[in-house]
């Protein structure tokens, strides 16, 4: 064994993080090794934190360490303009962005066939649910643009089509900084397209 | 708070790691909440372990899971040819590539005037006692070619300048696989005078 034991032992645990492979874990390992007592503590609660108290918010399927989860539970946000996300790292990513004042629906995962995940196998059933209850319903379909993404928010908008429910999904187009002569052709397509007038 | 309380206090932890921003920090917690409790109890063990089972070696200074070092207590190996390495890391790669059948020193640092590093203040003066002990040493110097690395390998020189220790430093030249045409200048030249004769 080229590691003493513990050394060894933390490399392992390390390893099943992704993108942590055996030279980095080695370094995290050496580099915990010099923590602080006090802060190994901590390490090791918020791991067991992370795992007890992180729960599924029963309203929007985000992650939540009561109950509803804190964006559930804030009145000062309106409840009828609901963003549909494919996961809490949206959520999150939004949340940073800080402009949205509504709520959010995480669908966990999007409609696959080819992985034989259907709309039965996401959180769409709870969706429909929510939206009966409330009176002037908007949906905000923030899903990626990939054949999975596209196929779950055309799904969406059936299922809400004949009711009176405003959907609308992420402007596609160029990324803010970006090059437009390194852009993929899809994407100018897309911005093409979607172009937005600014002068009549 | 935009994460949950647990969520966001494991991303605090894991931020204090090297090499892991806050993007990182939050994909590595999301995942950590999926693990199973087994391994989030493994993984807290370990931590513990690394910080209290880890000592230093009192003959070479290499990382140990008990007193000694399990390379110093390897009787097959030749304990008269000592490899002198500035930190673990370096003793973790030489075990790696597996050929090296001599033991070690960890110097747990280099000589840096600029940084008031002198020599008293890195593991030398246990190498130069243990040095005493040996019938025929020889010392290989496996340290980096930095101004601070060839400082320490020509203090080590001096030292042992006027007693019967064979000492020799690791060659320098191009690495394996690597373009000509991509070498900086100095590892150029060094390779051109330390250049080895194949053919007389």
């Amino acid at each position: 064994m080229i590691y003493p034991e513990p050394i060894d032992d933390l490399i392992n645990c390390l390893k099943k993080l992704p993108g942590i492979g055996e030279k980095n874990a080695e370094r995290l390992a050496l580099t915990i090794k010099d923590f602080k007592a006090e802060d190994i503590d901590k390490f090791c609660q918020a791991l067991k934190d992370v795992k007890e108290k992180i729960e599924i918010c029963p309203i929007c399927g985000h992650l939540s360490a009561g109950d509803t989860c804190s964006i559930c539970q804030d009145k000062t946000r309106d409840h009828n303009l609901i963003c549909v996300t494919e996961d809490s790292k949206s959520v999150f990513s939004f949340e940073k962005a800080g402009s949205f004042h509504g709520v959010y629906h995480v669908l966990h995962g999007l409609i696959s066939p080819a992985d034989d995940i259907g709309p039965e196998n996401i959180n769409i059933a709870s969706l429909v649910k929510r939206v009966e209850t409330l009176e002037n319903p908007e949906l905000i379909l923030a899903l990626k643009s990939t054949v999975e993404g596209e196929t779950t928010t055309l799904y969406i908008k059936k299922i809400f089509e004949k009711k009176k429910v405003a959907i609308s999904r992420l402007s596609y187009g160029i990324p803010m900084g970006a090059e437009i002569d390194y852009l993929d052709i899809i994407t100018l397509d897309k911005a093409l397209a979607d172009r937005k007038q600014i002068s009549s």
